[in-house]
C-alpha cells in the first residue's frame, strides 16, 4: 500500500453479499488487530473461553437485543454453517412429533429452503410467488396452512429476486420461522411474532462465516437425534453458542457492528435511511423506461435492488463503464440477469446518490 | 492504541486454539485491510464469486497441496462449522450403505467424535486408551478391526489430554479418517494413506471459523440423503467449496498462514522447529520432580504439553506468576486440571524458551 492514491480509490461496493462493512468498524478492527484491549494479542488469537472473548460475546448478544428489542424468552445464538445451514437446522430442531412444516415459496432462496428441509420431513407449499412470476405474493387470505404443521417458514426478503415482504405473515400458534439474512436490522420489526429468526451474517451483521439465531425458549426442545450437535438449539443455548469454538473474528466484528447501528440511532433510524435510500433508486427506475424493475411496487425489496436495461445488449457495457466509475458488484445474479444494486445498512446515502447520478449520465449517453 | 508500551508489550502466547496466528500474516493483513489488492475496499467486503476472490481461494488450496503434498484424486475443501460439525459429517457422507463405522478411542476427542458418529450409526471401539489412562494406545496387532466397518476414525493428536499418535494406523481397504485439528501442518504426512483428513482452522491453520477437508474422489459418492447440503463432500467439491457462502476472511487469512509456511521451508522446516520446541519443553518437565507429564514418552503430543505441578496447592500461584511475565492460556482444560502449553508452528521456539526460563524460576522461588 505504497500509493496514496490506492488507499484513496472512491469505490461504492454494491454487493449481494458478503457486503460493505461499515468503515468506522474496518478502521476500528485495524487499529486493534494486533493488540485487542491491551492484551499483546490479536481477538483472534484468543481463548473463546477466556474472559475478554466473553466480553465481546455478552456485549454483542445485549446489543442485538436492545437493538431489535429482543424478549427476554429468545435465546441469542451466534453459530456457523450460514442461512443454507440453517435450511437443514430448522427442520432439525423444529420437527419434533410432527411430519411436515408449511413453507411459502418467494423465490429463489425460499425455493433453496424447501429442496434442503425435504430431506427431513414433508413440505407443504401453502404460497406460491410463481404463479405471477415472483413479482408479488398471494395474499394472506389465500394461504393454505396445513392443520398439523411443525412450522411455517418464510423468506421476507430474496436477495436474488428483489421481493420483500411488506408485512409479518400471521401464523397464529404454529411457530413462524424467518430467513432474515438480507434483511435483518433493516428497520424494527415485533420478535415476538417470530418462533426463530435466523440470518447469515454476510449482508447486515458482519463477516460471512457467522450464523445468527433468535430462538423462543419454549422451542428449545423439539429437536430430534438426527440434528448435528453443534447445529442443536438447545445445546447451543445451554452453551452460550460455546458448544464449538464459534467465529470468533466474525462474532468480534459483528459485535462492533452492533455498536455502530447503536450510535448511528438504532433501527428506526436505519428505517429512514434505507427507505430513503431505495426511494432514490427505485425511482430513478421508475422515471424512466430506459431501466426497469418488474416487482409489484408493494413487493419491492429495499435491500436487494434488480434491474434491466432496456437494451439487454447495452449490459456489458453498462457494467464496464459502471466499474470504470468505481461501481463494484452491479452484475445480476446469474439466476435473473440483468443488474442488481444491495442496499445494506452499511451502504452509504451519498453512494446511492452516485448511482443515481451514474444510471443518469448513462442514460444520457447510450439512452 | 495511544500507548506504545501496549503495543509492544511483550506476550507469550500458549492458547489451545484459538491459537496464535504468525505475527507477519496479521501484519500484512492489518496493511490490506481496508483496501485489497489495490480494490478499494475489504477482502471482507468483496463477493466470493468474484475473480479476486476466487484468485485468493485458488492460490490457498494450491499453496496447501504444495505443503502436504496432497495427490491429485484429493479434493480439498473450506468448510464452517469446525471438527464438530465434521462428527457429524464424517458418517453422513462415508456411511455408505454400511451400517458401522470403527473408533479409535484416544481420548476426549475421539469420545466427542464417537458420541456423535452414534447419531447416525453403531460404532465399534477397536481400540481403547481408557485402560492404560490414556497415557498410551494398544499396538496395533491389538486393533479388533471389525469385518463391515464404513471408515477408521481416529484422532492423530489429542489437544486436552496430549498424546500423539507416533504412527498412522495401517486400515488396508477401509478408509482411514483423522480429526488432525490440532497437528495438521505440524510435520510432513503422507496423505495417500487416508480416505478423508479434517481441521478445525484455529490451531494450525488460521482463525476460527473455517474447517479444512481433505477427501479421497472415491469417497465423494457416498452420502446419505440425510447429510445437510453444506456439509455434503461431493456437492462442496462440484461447487469449489463455494455451495454457500464461505467464511472468506479466515480462508484468506489461511491462505496468507500457507505462503507464510512456504517461506519458512514448509513441513519439513516446520517438523524441526516443532521437534525443538517439544524437546526444550518436555526435557524442562523430566528434569525434576517439581513438573510432570505422565503421557507415555513414545505418545506425548509436540503440539499440546499438559504437566503438572507436584504440589497442585501451588497451580494458581504459578498461573498468576506466569501471567504477570506475560504467559497467556497455561492454564490446563478443565477436563484434566493443570497446565497446558500449546507450541502449534506459531508459536517462536523464543517464546518456549521463555517459557522453561520462566519455570526454572518459578521452581528456585517455590520449589
Amino acid at each position: 500500500m505504497d500509493n496514496p492514491e490506492t488507499i484513496d480509490k472512491q469505490v461504492f461496493n454494491f454487493s449481494a453479499g458478503p457486503a460493505p462493512i461499515p468503515r468506522e468498524v474496518l478502521e476500528q478492527a485495524r487499529e486493534e488487530l494486533l493488540d485487542f484491549n491491551g492484551m499483546g494479542t490479536s481477538v483472534m488469537e484468543i481463548s473463546h473461553r477466556g474472559k475478554e472473548f466473553i466480553k465481546v460475546a455478552e456485549e454483542s448478544e445485549q446489543d442485538l437485543r436492545d437493538l431489535m428489542n429482543i424478549p427476554a424468552n429468545y435465546k441469542v445464538l451466534f453459530l456457523q454453517g450460514g442461512a443454507r445451514g440453517q435450511f437443514a437446522a430448522v427442520p432439525l430442531n423444529l420437527k419434533g412429533s410432527k411430519k411436515s412444516a408449511d413453507y411459502v415459496n418467494s423465490g429463489h432462496w425460499a425455493q433453496s429452503a424447501i429442496k434442503e428441509a425435504q430431506r427431513y420431513l414433508n413440505v407443504n407449499i401453502i404460497a406460491d410467488g410463481k404463479l405471477s412470476g415472483f413479482r408479488q405474493m398471494p395474499s394472506q387470505e389465500q394461504w393454505r396452512f396445513s392443520s398439523d404443521a411443525a412450522y411455517v417458514h418464510y423468506t421476507p426478503n430474496e436477495t436474488i429476486g428483489g421481493l420483500e415482504f411488506p408485512y409479518i405473515p400471521e401464523t397464529g400458534d404454529v411457530p413462524l420461522v424467518a430467513d432474515m439474512s438480507s434483511n435483518i436490522l433493516s428497520r424494527p420489526i415485533d420478535v415476538s411474532k417470530f418462533g426463530v429468526i435466523y440470518a447469515g451474517a454476510q449482508k447486515n451483521i458482519g463477516p460471512a462465516g457467522l450464523t445468527v439465531v433468535i430462538v423462543r425458549d419454549d422451542l428449545l426442545e423439539k429437536h430430534t437425534s438426527a440434528c448435528p450437535a453443534v447445529w442443536d438449539y438447545a445445546t447451543q443455548a445451554s452453551k452460550d453458542s460455546m458448544y464449538n469454538t464459534p467465529s470468533t473474528f466474525a462474532w468480534y466484528l459483528a459485535g462492533l457492528v452492533f455498536k455502530w447501528l447503536k450510535r448511528r440511532g438504532g433501527l428506526a433510524e436505519m428505517d429512514k435511511i434505507n427507505e430513503r435510500k431505495a426511494r432514490k433508486l427505485y425511482g430513478q427506475i421508475e422515471s424512466t423506461r430506459f431501466y426497469s424493475n418488474n416487482i409489484d411496487p408493494c413487493w419491492c425489496s429495499r435491500m436487494n435492488v434488480p434491474f434491466t436495461l432496456a437494451d439487454p445488449e447495452l449490459d456489458a457495457v453498462f457494467l464496464v463503464e459502471a466499474a470504470k466509475e468505481g461501481f463494484l458488484y452491479l452484475k445480476g445474479h446469474k439466476a435473473v440477469g440483468g443488474m442488481r444494486a444491495s442496499l445494506y445498512n452499511a451502504v452509504p446515502e451519498s453512494h446511492v446518490d452516485a448511482l443515481v447520478s451514474f444510471m443518469q449520465e448513462f442514460e444520457r449517453r447510450y439512452g
